[in-house]
């Protein structure tokens, strides 16, 4: 029992619950219905299932999460995951099933990488051979793998990593060697304890030459006692900012041989004995996973946002700071504190997070369309949506992961002082949600990626124009048309004469279409006139691909709303009620306007915007948040259907108990299960009472 | 011992240490000499002292802090502010050498708010009776005072708070109750575990009139044993993003009964017996504390953003991935991989952040010398500098932490993955600073304080020229100073026609001046002549208070490297060599055009610049980054002269020996210290090995 007790008081009036209430009785659309258009009516329903099965496994209870340490907080992870695959494996889950359970438990444990990249590997790089040996026993986690490509000294830079696998044809094996501490395997998630197999990126060495890094699937604990196997050292890195329940592991190899069957051999491959190297057909099927997990991140920023925005939103609605003299807000005949909500900065702070998270759902959903799409179209040798599809989901990768990260720290501070409590369920939330700006490319490096095609598809275009065969009809993707428009008329300005105006979507489109063509204009100006390096422009490439995506993002929102953006093939559309629509709208048109608001530099120097008109956007933008948004504020974060099992937040609490809550945790706190803190003999009772019980007339003298 | 056994390996070549020796060869300027400069060299020599004796102190020892769980931390931090204040009575240190362990030991702890609130408030609040009773035995540590005026449901609104104190004339005693849960003390650092006393903070009520909030110095644990006293409920608030070791504690009270003399007397007391209010003299006295409180926040904003940008800086110098193709680096004759920070992004991202540790300096020296000279003058009867101070220190709080929030966490990632471990000392410092942005007022809302002043500058200013009394000359107020020239003619444009010009602090100033200015004026006519609500331009006041700070650091900046601003009374000035100037002119070039450059909007709007110039500034500026701030990097942030045991990180060494000293710390991981993981048994192996012993086999199948 805490010795900390807990007071029977109850909040002063009004209590959360009925400002919560009165919220969601202004909601213009109905809660359900857009829930069901974001997620589907079958996914909500097996929320429900899962959220009863899960509730009642002690492995996946979540109120000890935020007091235990790390060492504490990696038993239960392992002991989460085991419960996970024993629960999976009992019910017969699917894998879409499984993903939707791990969602909801929400904590990176030390089998993750064995389902996310080390199964995934063996598929797509693994003989039938290799799969009937590796991928099978590892679909019964008889395998625990890991994928091992980062060391050290190189990350981003595949090419430069330094572990060596050299073919010894006298035995036909690789002899795996570490042989700088540069080279020393890092980050490896599940390698720390879990792992008792890796695929381990090494450079590939035979008959003297080195044909760069080549994937190895090799044992590295006994499967007897998963003790490390002679020749292999390994364990974890420590602690870290988030993610402290996954096992990031390091890993140094001394001559560790394994024999040949380890280099995964779907396309590249060594004749034994000669040691002869058997090159990959000039395949770009590689660049189909990447895009995968990218636009999938795009995906995983959607729910980062909205979960934020949820607590931050609801909290906002209860919390109550001071009258504001100009419109004093009354519950029945009582003037209460103002709710913050109220307040027009901390709207301009959260209402662009909740636009931004919709935002983020309709071109999630197209880039996953684009994906599949792309996937097929490549099965029967058509290239042409590819550099596109990886251009773009290189940028939004960068982009959205940048936006959820900032927008989940502006949430945390929206909750004032709270926000710094781990009761508020901001803190871990953010920890371990940062990786995403820096994993699977970091966010300034990748853009480069995305500035290469935009900067070919710009010269390709103006060459096309140059040649005399053009047909501006013909033009089907979008990236040309905008450069196309603006190719016609660079020196294009914005008709809007009034803040009306700017709720028109083809004025928003023209703004950023213009905005982007601008700055991928001036960088190749620079490349190609000026001669500038490459790496003298890199900040110009990095503003480039964040206009270039922004304009996606307004695209697929304005598109998605109208029903107007393609299905996936066999995928019905789900239908927007015209109320959801119109507050849907209301969203969009701030996402479109805030953000040229916010930053209107690169707007105003394409030319295409002027001052008078981004101070007409603000009126438009404080207009449509204070009148159209604000009464909808809690139905559109109350859309997003989370959980309170999920979001773990004392502040964000679909009832509004929040103070009750809070208060409710902190008894829990394990500094508070003694009444007389431990160190008290040792530290303060030497200032305090030195003289022990003879310092009793302490007490009365003070 | 750990299991994780250390290689035997080295780094790849070329080694750190020889990185960063070259880097430091490059420097144009003695780092000594710009240490000096900005510490003076008493400061320096007793850090050098100081450090002898914390480093042999076993309770200051930093080895195992990114391990432990909070309760261990916080048990660690207890033994570490007992042996702290040992020593310092050992040594009999004055509160500057205190201050300066301190900051080097660089944990927050349970005694903190006794030094930083309890004993000031007495002070300045206490009566000498009250200082007799309370501070005397609190200068001991007899007695271990909190500051409690924060509740659960009010933070900013201090007004509002809901715990009262009741005048029984009976008993001539204050009746302390918590009527509410909203009510109760919460966030009160030192209170969970450790205080013996608090301030509380209550509303006065006596013949039954409320007179608001006031202060209360009462016992809230036994000086015998330390449980708490009768009536008095209290504990620890839990776990928080930052600052775990800390005890921020919550506290309710129920009819708790303290004597009158409880009651804080120097401003305003009660009448025994009759309890009749002695009101206080109207005294702006207290806003002196405030003032004082959010200069010396500016100083530690300069201290986050020195601390994180020395890591990242020295760590980008050593951190080589890819090679330029357009300019290989070559380390003798062998070309490597390209250090980061020759990355023109990696620049971009981190020499703004040097520049503002620089820029902050300055204006935290003017800000300190503004406080002390409005004291003086108010004790003599002078205000008129008062409300100048106040309102610039609130924008600048605001505006320095919010920025070195930022840049902690840009410093983070631009480590690439490696930032995201605890060992590169970033995560517990971004933690640990978060609470800035929050505390001693809401970065947004206290911005409104500094607004306020502004718009009222202006409306008198208007009215003093109209009046034709006016004589401009007679302008010595710098922030009437560039209103007036606003008003003189608001459409004034730069006159710069090339890069080069930018480098001219008159245009770098009016640019600012007239941005800052024209802002200001929007805000007014949007409230004065559009009539519109102050709630409504929140983020116009917000904006405007940005851009007046901006403009105060940018000022301080040049007039500090000029030598051109005032020095304390009797303090003498400091030289600054040739060619440390000509350094810290590059930064301050750069502090002012990269905030133009990156956010050009509101400069664009304001007229003075345009599209063209802001493109020629973007030229000057990765000129002067890559030309003179880059051979200088390494200097630049050596002249921090951060000790490595402040600095806590791998990454950050002053000797570069980076991947040695981060793969060192991975073995003292606690679940390093076993090899096979606890839990295995239980939830690995019933998957790999259901059979145990017989399942060798398995093994050898693989």
């Amino acid at each position: 029992m805490s010795a900390l007790r807990f007071p029977d008081l109850a909040p002063s009036e009004p209590q959360g619950s009925d400002l919560l209430a009165q919220e969601r009785a202004k909601t213009t659309f109905s809660v359900h219905d857009l829930s069901n258009y974001l997620y589907g009516e079958e996914y909500l329903q097996r929320q429900e299932k899962m959220l009863t099965l899960i509730e009642n496994e002690p492995a996946f209870d979540k109120s000890d999460r935020y007091f235990l340490g790390r060492t504490e907080r990696f038993a239960g992870a392992l002991r989460k995951d085991y419960a996970l695959v024993k629960l999976s494996q009992e019910q017969g889950w699917t894998p879409e099933e499984f993903q939707q359970a791990d969602i909801l438990i929400d904590e990176p444990g030390p089998f993750g990488l064995h389902r996310g990249m080390f199964m995934p590997t063996l598929v797509s790089q693994g003989t039938e051979e290799q799969q009937e040996k590796f991928l099978k026993p590892a679909l019964r986690y008889e395998i625990i793998g890991c994928y091992a490509q980062t060391e050290i000294g190189h990350g981003s830079n595949v090419q430069g990593i330094e572990t060596t696998a050299t073919y010894i044809p006298e035995t036909d094996e690789f002899e795996i060697h570490t042989p700088y501490l540069t080279a020393s395997k890092w980050w490896i998630g599940g390698l720390g304890k879990a792992a008792n197999h890796a695929v381990v990126m090494a450079r590939l060495i035979t008959a003297g030459k080195d044909f760069g890094p080549h994937a190895f699937c090799v044992p590295i604990r006994s499967m007897e006692d998963h003790t490390l196997l002679p020749g292999v050292m390994a364990g974890d890195i420590g602690p870290k900012f988030g993610y402290n329940t996954t096992d990031n592991g390091c890993m140094w190899f001394d001559h560790y041989r394994v024999p040949r069957i380890s280099l995964l051999a779907k396309y590249s491959s060594i004749k034994p004995g000669s040691g002869e190297y058997v090159k990959p057909p000039n395949s770009k099927l590689s660049y189909g996973t990447m895009v995968l997990i990218r636009a999938s991140l795009v995906g995983y920023a959607r729910i980062g946002l909205a979960r934020a925005v949820t607590i931050a939103t609801r909290y906002s609605a209860i919390r109550r700071q001071f009258v504001d003299k100009d419109s004093p807000k009354k519950m029945g005949k009582q003037v209460i504190e103002t709710p913050v909500l109220d307040y027009s900065m901390q709207q301009y702070r959260l209402f662009p997070i909740i636009a931004a998270a919709y935002a983020c759902h309709f071109t999630s959903k197209e880039m996953m369309r684009l994906y599949y799409l792309n996937i097929k179209n490549m099965a029967s040798g058509n290239f042409s949506l590819l550099a596109d599809v990886h251009a773009s989901s290189s940028g939004l990768k960068s982009l959205t992961t940048t936006m959820a990260a900032a927008s989940i720290e502006e949430c945390r501070r929206a909750c004032g002082g709270h926000g710094f409590s781990s009761f508020s369920g901001l803190p871990l939330l953010l920890q371990d949600y940062a990786p995403n700006v820096t994993w699977e490319g970091d966010n300034y490096m990748i853009t480069q990626q995305t500035g290469r095609y935009l900067f070919k598809s710009f010269r390709d275009l103006i060459a096309k124009r140059a040649s005399g065969k053009f047909n501006a009809s013909s033009i089907t993707n979008p990236t040309l048309a905008y450069l196309n428009t603006y190719l016609d008329n660079p020196n294009l300005k914005c008709p809007a004469t009034s803040p009306a105006q700017f709720h028109n979507p083809e004025i928003q489109l023209a703004a950023y279409g213009h905005r982007a063509a601008h700055m991928i204009a001036e960088v190749v100006h620079g490349l190609d006139v000026e001669k500038r390096s490459w790496n003298s422009m890199l900040v110009d490439i990095y503003n480039a691909s964040v206009a270039h995506c922004q304009l996606i993002l307004v695209q697929n929102f304005i598109l998605g709303i109208r029903g107007d953006m393609p299905q996936p093939e066999g995928v019905a559309a789900l239908a927007l009620s015209p109320t959801a629509k119109e507050a849907l709208t209301d969203l969009s048109d701030l996402f479109a306007l805030h953000q040229i608001h916010k930053q209107p530099g690169e707007f105003l120097t394409s030319g295409y915007i002027d001052a008078k008109q981004v101070s007409m956007m603000g009126k438009a933008i404080m207009d449509v948040m204070e009148h159209k948004i604000r009464p909808n504020a809690v139905g559109l974060v109350d859309a997003f259907a989370f959980p309170d099992y999920y979001l773990n937040s004392a502040l964000g609490r679909f009832d509004g108990k929040v103070y009750e809550a809070y208060t409710e945790m902190a008894t829990r706190e394990p500094i508070n299960q003694t009444e007389v803190v431990d160190g008290y003999e040792k530290y303060i009772k030497p200032f305090t009472n030195p003289l022990g019980k003879q310092g009793k007339t302490i007490q009365a003298r003070l």
